[in-house]
């Protein structure tokens, strides 16, 4: 199978009204997408912050549970968080990501409102060969990414749908269910 | 398709050490769940609690965001808000879900400890009958529901599984999840 790495995005995001925003970092963004990036095999999952003080922040959140009471509150919430890289950018988690996977991996966009993007089942048969790339997955803060990171992928996925027409789910569901469609058993 | 319901249980639920205990409502646990049930067609999502102070909690969390800021800020948050119900206990769903119905739904136990359950392929074709009874989906908080919830079930769902055998995933995201290979297009 192919390396997976998922990529939480809070620069270039946007807000409401469309603008361009740098969005905080939510420590249960964190928990959550660990968890999931853990439970379906995920090498890795970068925090990724351009503002010093939120890098220092998730630090902390990290540090509580690598020692002390949380260590022993829940280990298992542990094994997830260890797969956690806090980075600058994107460049830096692409850097990563190779050093660690022996080669660059595919970029792969995620969005509520694309209007088309690659199945999840033809996404999926490509994860599941011997010699695929590396895939990293990116995901949104705020509103969902700018514009100008569709430009930095290599491929974008279809957006998650359900029977009607409201797709407005949390980034925390969206990337549990999107690594579930990619790698759900 | 059948009527679908969604109910989160924060009593009986273990903790860490298996203790049986009441958890307390996590806000962002009402956003995320409602905004999943909202997307893959949910028609209640019962927030099931036995502590007077949680559930009027859970109604000054909803008040916000009916009304002023929160409405101002995004209303497609709002009609997702607009699926919750905030009750005592399961009984109170189960009525309120058959009036809203005309029947009473088939309760579904789900866990992420379950040695076995009913395949989601399966439950996915039974809600897609036209005649089906509607169903309840059970979801635990804490580290999930205490045994005896189980034994108020009509069916349990096998446990989501990754590549690993790690799974221990948020309720947010395993409520996503659920909800996809349920009714995911």
């Amino acid at each position: 199978m192919a390396a997976l790495f998922v990529a939480l995005i809070h620069y270039p995001v946007v807000d409401r009204n469309g603008r361009i925003v740098t969005s905080a970092i939510t420590s249960l963004d964190l928990h959550d997408i660990a968890r999931s990036s853990r439970t379906y095999g995920a090498t890795a999952f970068f925090v990724v912050h351009p503002v010093p003080d939120q890098r220092e922040f998730a630090g902390r959140v990290l540090e509580h549970w690598r020692t002390g009471y949380g260590r022993q509150f829940d280990s298992r919430r542990q094994e997830a968080l260890d797969l956690i890289r806090v980075v600058t950018n994107l460049d830096d988690a692409l850097v990563e990501a190779e050093r660690i996977a022996g080669a660059r991996p595919l970029v792969v966009y995620t969005s509520a409102r694309a209007s088309t993007g690659i199945a999840y089942a033809e996404m999926r048969a490509r994860l599941e060969r011997e010699d695929a790339a590396p895939v990293m997955l990116l995901f949104g803060t705020g509103f969902g990414m700018a514009p100008a990171m569709l430009e930095r992928a290599d491929l974008a996925l279809a957006p998650v749908l359900g029977p009607g027409g409201y797709n407005h789910l949390s980034v925390r569901a969206a990337a549990g269910i999107i690594l579930d469609r990619l790698r759900g058993h």
